[in-house]
């Protein structure tokens, strides 16, 4: 061990610094899987506020990066490590520190796991929307660091719409603590939704307040099968404008329904274009709401409309939505893209989208929270073929690229990280790109915090 | 004239600039009687950002301070001049650029009045749901500089709850865009949250994208009398634990209830502790809710419930709570506090309250925004009396450090201006306020936009 390490080793409890390779290399990577990552010094496990404080006082004497990491299912790299960073892996300070009835707030660090805390709420009849497929593994860390959406933000907003307040461990070690418990506050500057999607360049989370809601009632699912992707889109808008608040409203486009039933027969129609899969949870209108919903897509031409009756046949409609991941990884390397748009282009988006794919010779594939605009256009590859490779990073940058000339933005969910970080400039353009370097500035002097990452 | 402020009437359209003494009196002042107020060089009423730059370009070159205006109805003392300031007022820029039913946004300039755009996206189905009291008169910039919130925001939100992008400009007269016009968007840090609610010391707000939602259902009103007011709290915790999702819930204490009955008989109960006005604008299950909210006030020992059957007994029972401001200030002169706690501290809230009135030998009114905890105790004082108005500012901060103290912040809503700056060292902490001085520095090193506002 270097001098420094040995050093940082006697200010921890025994077993919160790992140095071996072995260890460290397990702790390189997210889940992007295209982003380079460095050679790590270690990994570090605090399990308490103080112990983050003293890795960041002994990082800022020693000028040692450092990234802060959750569960590491994260899709931009942005968790991965730099060369001679120390890698401070949050997963242990997992407690619900309070979970306060009347106030509906809980108050949590950041390792805990997103599904860990919905369960723990909902066992008090108590809501914490924000909803990322990940939610099994990834920490609410993460999700707070970067800005985490989910199937049912259409209706309950993204992770920043749950958050009253953070304690944060500033880069040189010091504590601070932004924001409130309380609905309403607008005492200075909102710190707080500036350190939410800072990727773990501004600060590390260290506690977090959530704001809750009452539990809703179970959703009932509309599913939906098009033979023109415009009658799909014109269905998203009436349903959108109606009233009904869809607590998810989800897309296939044909490669995503043909991947799926290749996946898995579950009798899809793979002629479809699209497929929307809806749900309402509005109670006792539930079941109107999705009638309503189907109603709407059969007017638009709607070959095939599913209306679930109950909790089985929902979950059996969504199946198809959940299964295309696994589907997708089965059909070789990918690139993820995020990119959302004004619902009113989105026809725009997937008809670009194709025209890409055939420009480059790739396989895109798009489901996507269409609700928001906000898809995921996937580019499929051989693994191991270079060239294949390299077309799919040009389709990739191509589908950016429409996606800033539509009106929209390169990342809906998935944050900037390494992948998108070339291209952050282009959506902010030079002056707020700058005023960003210099937010970065007053927060992390020495450039140590997560440095190479979003800007 | 000055030499510079020639130079300016010169780079501005025939009577865009007004330095008279009558009209820059007239914009001294915003609607927070207690706060001192300077000597303005003149006021400029821009139509066009490029009108702002050229301001912003002549302040920074001769390090002129500007203090930005909407409708000036605001409670801190935030727009009010400092000295040898120019004043800045948006309200000529007030065209709604864009209604878009599809993506439900609204593009706007600042000096649209929030009333005038509540009307006009109602006309096509849709809702901007932000609704300050000030409704009728304050601007969408000013709605956005503070963040407003209103009586809806119990269910809704509050104004930065429905921004998605900004365009501003800055001290140096650079003109940014920040945010977006998508749902979702994660690219870099959060600017647009940071300029809302930053009361004019960040930068100008030329236009804003914001969100809007299709409309809602017609509201029906509950009312509700308690002879205890711990027994009106209980209430409140349960309706709001319950899912039916009140779209107001106001509440008024003794003195209020007394005040609006004094004002315009409306057989109010005059020994009553506490009244309760709910409302849900369900739809379908409006009735049943209010009927539940009812059912529940009753159980709690509610001496008195109304449930409303239609719009016109709904408007009846909200009348109470509108006639609370006009019968306040028939009291007296007044300082209107706005502290949020947590709910579950209301009770001490209110408690803690009485004991500052009879220490300080006040006379102190408390209406608020109970379903978010954010109260207005208004401390009503004898006009001319400056032993009585000395008075009133110790309760007045009592007050504040009470509500810290329970956990809560100093200003649910108003803003901290300079009403309330002294304060905000107190609610946010050496370290917090000195990196919000930073972020300052960052967007306005010269220091020239609304100087000795908020910090
Ligand atoms: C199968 C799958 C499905 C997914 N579905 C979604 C989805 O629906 N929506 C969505 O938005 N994302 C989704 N993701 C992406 C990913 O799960 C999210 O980005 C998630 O929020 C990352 O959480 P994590 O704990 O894994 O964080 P990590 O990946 O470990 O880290 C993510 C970022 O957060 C920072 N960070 C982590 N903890 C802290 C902390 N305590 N303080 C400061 N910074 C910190 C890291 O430095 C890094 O920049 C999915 C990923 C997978 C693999
Ligand atoms: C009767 C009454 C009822 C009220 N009810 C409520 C309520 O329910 N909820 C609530 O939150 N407030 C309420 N208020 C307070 C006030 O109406 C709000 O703060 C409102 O948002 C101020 O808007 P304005 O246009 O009057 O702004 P102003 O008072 O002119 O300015 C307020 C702040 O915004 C800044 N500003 C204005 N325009 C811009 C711009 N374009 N760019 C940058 N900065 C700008 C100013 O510098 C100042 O700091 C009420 C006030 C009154 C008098």
């Amino acid at each position: 061990m270097t001098a420094p390490i040995s050093e940082l080793a006697a200010l921890l409890p025994e077993g919160a610094l790992v140095t071996d390779e072995a260890t460290s290399d397990a702790y390189r990577h997210d889940s992007a899987s295209s982003c380079a990552a460095g050679r790590p010094l270690g990994v570090v496990r605090p399990t308490t506020t103080a112990e983050v404080q003293a890795v960041m006082r002994w990082a800022s004497r020693h000028r040692v990066p450092v990234v802060p990491q959750g569960a590491r299912t994260g899709l931009s790299g942005a968790a991965n490590a730099v060369d001679g960073a120390l890698l401070v892996s949050m997963v242990r300070m997992d407690r619900i520190l309070e979970i306060d009835e009347v106030d509906q707030v809980a108050i949590v660090e950041p390792g805990v796991v997103n599904a860990d805390l919905s369960r723990a709420v909902a066992a008090v009849g108590l809501f914490y929307p924000p909803d990322p497929s990940s939610w099994e593994l990834s920490t609410i860390g993460g999700n707070l660091a970067t800005n985490a959406g989910g199937l049912c933000c259409v209706k309950y907003g993204v992770t920043a719409d749950f958050v009253r307040g953070l304690e944060v461990v500033l880069a040189d070690g010091e504590v601070v603590r932004v924001g409130r418990r309380t609905a309403k506050g607008v005492a200075g500057y909102d710190l707080t939704r500036l350190l939410v999607g800072s990727e773990g360049t501004l600060g590390i989370i260290t506690e977090a307040t959530l704001a809750l809601r009452p539990a809703p009632e179970p959703a009932l699912t509309m599913a939906a099968v098009f033979a023109k992707t415009a009658d799909a889109m014109t269905a998203v808008t009436r349903i959108m404008a109606s009233g009904m608040r869809p607590s998810m409203m989800e897309f296939l486009d044909k490669p995503s329904i043909r991947a799926v039933q290749a996946y898995r027969d579950m009798g899809l129609p793979v002629d479809a274009e699209a497929m929307l899969i809806t749900q309402s949870d509005r109670g006792p209108l539930a079941a109107a709401d999705v009638a309503a919903m189907g109603a709407i897509c059969e007017e638009l031409g709607a070959s095939e409309v599913a209306v679930a009756e109950d909790a089985v046949e929902s979950a059996m409609l969504t199946q198809a939505r959940r299964l295309v991941n696994p589907a997708v990884e089965e059909l070789g390397a990918t690139l993820i893209d995020d990119v959302a748009v004004p619902r009113a282009r989105l026809v725009d988006l997937l008809a670009g989208m194709e025209q890409i794919a055939a420009a480059t010779g790739t396989f895109v594939i798009c489901p996507g929270h269409i609700g928001d605009g906000n898809m995921h256009p996937t580019v499929v590859f051989d693994r191991g073929d270079d060239a294949a490779a390299e077309r799919a990073q040009r389709a990739f940058d191509a589908i950016m690229r429409l996606a800033l000339d539509l009106g929209g933005t390169i990342t809906g969910e998935h944050g900037v990280g390494l992948l998108k970080r070339t291209w952050l400039r282009s959506e902010l353009g030079e002056r707020s790109y700058a005023l960003q370097q210099q937010i970065k500035s007053v927060f992390d002097p020495l450039g140590i915090l997560n440095p190479g990452k979003v800007l």
